[in-house]
């Protein structure tokens, strides 16, 4: 047994691309940043976490990252920081303690004053050590502003998303190429898994949301594809063990099973999300009503497409769905859970699963060209099947466009 | 191109085993952790996270587990409570609200006392709005408790990291027949993640640590694998991209590369985690310096577990292994930084991979039978290779024994 050449990374083809985050992108995001924190009276914000910190340096770090409302961000670093010194375009140093970053803020001139900091993820102890810190200081909420400035895609940002989106496209025809009746929901995921890691997916799907744990995928079929799941998404699964709670299990595909594979994609940082069917055993082999709503999502999904643009609110584009659903009988279906819990029709996506903007109630700031969002209408019959469609849409001057080049049939497993 | 019958999942046999937790487990757990909270004059626990909840419950809860320091746990869900209902034996209720939370606190008798949560993973906005929602209590640290409590593996829980050792004694024979020079390190890692989601890996690994990141494991070799990262590991790695920061690249391998496999394996919650080295071209093909300090870290780790028993301080095995470091003129190079920052040489492991207890400075609880630890001594030279070992151990009456059947030789590429 050895490895195919079709089945190894291509070495070449990925040392030929620049992956650094190019340094005018990191001073247009923190420009931005620094817009908001201005308008919002905001004297700094004080970055944490993996992803608002690699969105303003370009790297990861053990550390934070301090943005004053005017001059240059600076990082403090507990270790390796002449490493991400060579990623970023921005004063780096190494500092350990809390203290150190209280310093920080003096000599910014944030430290009697409004420093805003990521309530949504920092945790409740280094909140407390840091509110200690600055004992003059106000510290208010930062996620709202990160997350609208992050919202916006510039088209390296774009670039990215769609190298994402090509992995994505390859393990789906791989999937549907090489799983047979017989195999099990996990087979289908881990052909995805390989497929897209020989495609360079990154292995990290990030999820802003506490409790959010991101993967390659569900690849679900039948009755497990309607099992409701503890995350916020339309699908649950079992999942192999009570562990992992959502997703494949080893239940073995048949003939007549609508196989739903929801794959992220994941490029130098950037997702992309996806979902198509299979027809296990051939489109002959599925049930004439689940065929129908499978091709009513599909029309949803590009209705509400064709109603997005700038200046359109996400939460308009939720109930357009909504009446759709209960104009076809759907209402109680819709999306997997009951009206009066939580839902969506489409999530923000870049380097997080769940940014804005939601195609939620209540979601009411317009959308923006730039903005990227999933698109994701799906019907639940529980105890039987899932059925439903995704692609990630960027909003243009007059519209949308979908990110990745893929037909939206239900893919026959005759083939 | 299929999917051949030894890559494929075995669904019979997964299918054999029962994986819930059994409730007797669960009653057991929260005993334990009451009479932490009776001993520290608390009135309640609030759970909140993946790991605490499912060590808790059984399953994953979108919600929190309440612990009274007398009487039955409750689980407040979100959503899918009908599913969490099926795997523990606590009452489970639908609950969205902190106001919901709030008045499960006053019936159980906490609101005006003593309530722990865990600081260092509960968000600042959750914990200040639930701060505001009991305002006549007093908020504690969780933390301490429930990880002292989680440290101690029962024999169920022991056999579940046994079959994750298993996973990743298959994947180190796999990946040491199949990559040859020319492969990248991220073929590695792939065969790798291919082949424990075979043997059932969860596709999960948790990490407690505010962005922390876990994965399958650190496939590097060379100069990479002396690469520092952000991570509180010894060694790094570039990554894919910027993005991910640490581990496989696409550098291809070359006869007399040390190629470091440090892999974990994941099931049913439970992980294992294990390093071994590949002599690329075969043994002859490396340094012999570096053979003899590969050498060096299987004598230290094999030193230090014989001094390992109950009642011995983490800290002092960590002396013991800084003073054969230093012994051997290793000091610079052990654990790849520089003795001023924080460095360890083992570290508890569980459903997270950072668990009590860790074999660092000041760690000096002593150590009981029932914890694991991974133990993980390791070399690097900068701009050249790392070497190293590590095996996983469970503390029992008279000393410590190995979780893999893994010899811990240098694994020959010429085979």
């Amino acid at each position: 047994m050895s490895i195919s050449p079709e089945q190894q990374v291509d070495a070449e083809q990925f040392a030929s691309r620049h992956w650094f985050v190019p340094h005018g992108e990191l001073r247009a995001r923190a420009a931005a940043l620094q817009a908001c924190l201005v308008a919002a009276d905001i004297d700094a914000a004080v970055l944490h976490g993996n992803a608002d910190i690699l969105y303003m340096t370009g790297g990861l770090v053990d550390g934070v990252v301090v943005v004053p409302a005017t001059g240059e961000p600076r990082v403090l670093a507990r270790r390796a920081a002449e490493r991400v010194a060579v990623e970023t375009c921005w004063d780096v140093r190494r500092a350990v303690s809390t203290r150190e970053l209280a310093a920080e803020l003096e000599q910014v001139g944030a430290s009697r004053g409004r420093i805003a900091v990521a309530l949504d993820v920092l945790p409740a102890a280094q909140f407390l050590k840091l509110a200690a810190a600055v004992p003059s200081a106000e510290l208010v909420a930062l996620t709202p502003h990160i997350r609208s400035v992050r919202a916006i895609k510039s088209a390296w940002e774009l670039d990215n998303m769609r190298v994402a989106a090509e992995q994505v496209r390859d393990a789906m025809v791989t999937v549907a190429r090489q799983v047979v009746p017989g195999h099990t929901e996990l087979d289908g995921l881990r052909l995805a898994e390989g497929c897209m890691r020989a495609d360079g997916h990154q292995g990290i799907v990030r999820m802003r949301r506490f409790g959010g744990e991101g993967g390659f995928g569900t690849v679900v079929a039948g009755a497990n594809a309607a099992l409701p799941g503890p995350l916020d998404a339309p699908l649950g699964g079992s999942g192999l063990y009570p562990s992992v709670g959502r997703g494949a299990s080893t239940r073995e595909l048949v003939a007549g099973d609508l196989l739903v594979l929801d794959l992220m994609g994941a490029a130098n940082g950037y997702l992309s999300d996806c979902t198509r069917v299979v027809a296990v055993g051939g489109i002959g082999a599925i049930d004439e009503d689940l065929l129908a709503a499978q091709e009513w999502c599909v029309g949803v999904l590009e209705q509400v497409a064709a109603h997005a643009k700038p200046g359109v609110a996400p939460s308009a584009l939720y109930q357009l769905a909504l009446d759709l659903a209960a104009d076809a009988g759907h209402a109680d279906r819709f999306m997997g859970v009951a009206p009066d819990q939580a839902r969506f029709v489409g999530h923000g996506i870049g380097m997080e699963v769940d940014e804005y903007p939601f195609l939620t109630h209540g979601f009411d700031t317009p959308l923006e060209a730039g903005m990227v969002f999933a698109l994701e209408p799906k019907l639940v019959y529980p105890g039987r099947a899932a059925v439903g469609i995704e692609d990630s849409f960027v909003v243009v001057e007059n519209g949308v466009m979908a990110l990745p080049a893929l037909p939206r049939d239900v893919i026959d497993m005759s083939w």
